[in-house]
């Protein structure tokens, strides 16, 4: 019987959901709570891998048990109370056995925050940069991303993906009344690292050291080193991962 | 020449505000900063204390300097490098001699957050709690509070209070779009521990514990052992210090 799991995690403390040798992560932790409740050994198979440090305020898993269980609201209150803090369950459901949590997701979206100031508050978050940012031009910049398929210029060099295309569906800066800056990118995949590297190279264009003609043609030279340095892990957070109906539909919401 | 200091702190790694020996307090690590960047030996005096682990999201705090300050835009922006990533400064004014950061101060506000869920981003800021609470019934209990003068019933033994004497001017809960629980409460002056022992109590009232009534017998008491134990500190923070206009007015609002 397979089960999907909504989840989010803080993942300051974790080398990325990807189970790692000797490092703790997101998926180990989650493996260990679930085989220790459901009294057998069960894996679990996430949405997509996630930086080191990298946060999901949305995230989906799924796994399967061999006997269907009785009460999954039980199951997800008792994995909370057996979880560490910086990762907490929303739901778990039944679906069907061709349902995949990584390979039926049809999109994925990340947000990323950039705060202005100095902010007790948000250093787990956000990225604090001093500099002022002029939004209009890194939005200029944004919206050309959808015009393009090919992101090797924004691919870390070693990964695994097999194509560095990727279908953007939509890509905007906004700012809130506190002048925190958010970046959301919705796409149908996203290649590793690339996300922290496309908002280092937008924010080089926002302080001006790229014009959004000149963003274009890093975007177009498929050349890793001319991106800019990816922006710190904490202040990006998965967001949504999203299902064909029929498959899975978000429950988890807050 | 004395000057004003607005801040924020997260109170997780301090034993509060005040100066303890052995133990890391805001109020002596902003005292080295300054004292390193203005090369003399400065005091620092706050306008209350906060307990161990409690935040402030608004501060004030008073110095002296031997010598007038030429760019105080510029001792901020150096001691917002020098100072831990948990504090935070945001102005830094000039004020009468007669201005004191505590004695001048003539209304605090206190924030408390609770959370209904298990959440990663909200374990430093907010009481996850999960047993529902009834607003209504919590609501018609805190506004009671500003028909009282005398906390006896909240107020921690053994503290400094010559009295145990506050004018409520606001207390009430809102709730939002998150179910995240948020009470307000102004005062001319706040026991040590109060604002989590009412917390503590109104909760108790939320769930059921107790009525409205029974909440103003506790009041009425003025007996400690009839009130709840307090909310955890993560959840409160110090929001709002208020000073005559002539004296001082609030410049740090995000």
């Amino acid at each position: 019987m397979r089960y999907f799991l909504e989840l989010r995690y803080d993942g300051a403390a974790y080398c990325g959901w990807q189970r790692q040798p000797d490092q703790p992560s997101v998926q180990q932790t989650l493996e260990q709570a679930l085989s220790t409740l459901l009294r057998e050994e069960v894996r679990v198979t996430g949405a997509g891998r996630t930086d080191t440090g990298v946060n999901a305020s949305y995230y989906v898993a799924h796994f399967d048990a061999t006997e269907p269980v009785a009460d999954p609201g039980r199951v997800v209150y008792k994995l909370n109370f057996l979880l560490p803090g910086d990762i907490a369950v929303g739901s778990m459901t039944p679906v069907g056995d061709e349902a995949h949590a990584r390979f039926s997701a049809c999109e994925r979206e990340y947000r990323y925050f950039i705060e202005p100031r100095k902010n007790p508050f948000t250093r787990g978050s956000a990225w604090q940069y001093y500099v002022p940012l002029d939004m209009e031009r890194m939005n200029e910049a944004a919206a050309a991303l959808a015009e393009y398929s090919d992101f090797t210029s924004f691919a870390k060099l070693n990964s695994n993906n097999k194509t560095n295309i990727c279908r953007i569906m939509h890509a905007a800066w906004t700012e809130d009344e506190r002048g925190v800056m958010r970046f959301t990118i919705r796409a149908d995949r996203f290649l590793r690292n690339m996300v922290r590297s496309l908002v280092g190279t937008l924010v080089d264009v926002g302080r001006g050291r790229y014009t959004p003609d000149e963003f274009r043609a890093i975007v177009e030279s498929r050349d890793l080193a001319r991106s800019s340095g990816g922006a710190p892990a904490q202040g990006l957070f998965l967001s949504d991962v999203r299902y064909a109906p029929e498959v899975f539909e978000r429950t988890m919401f807050y």
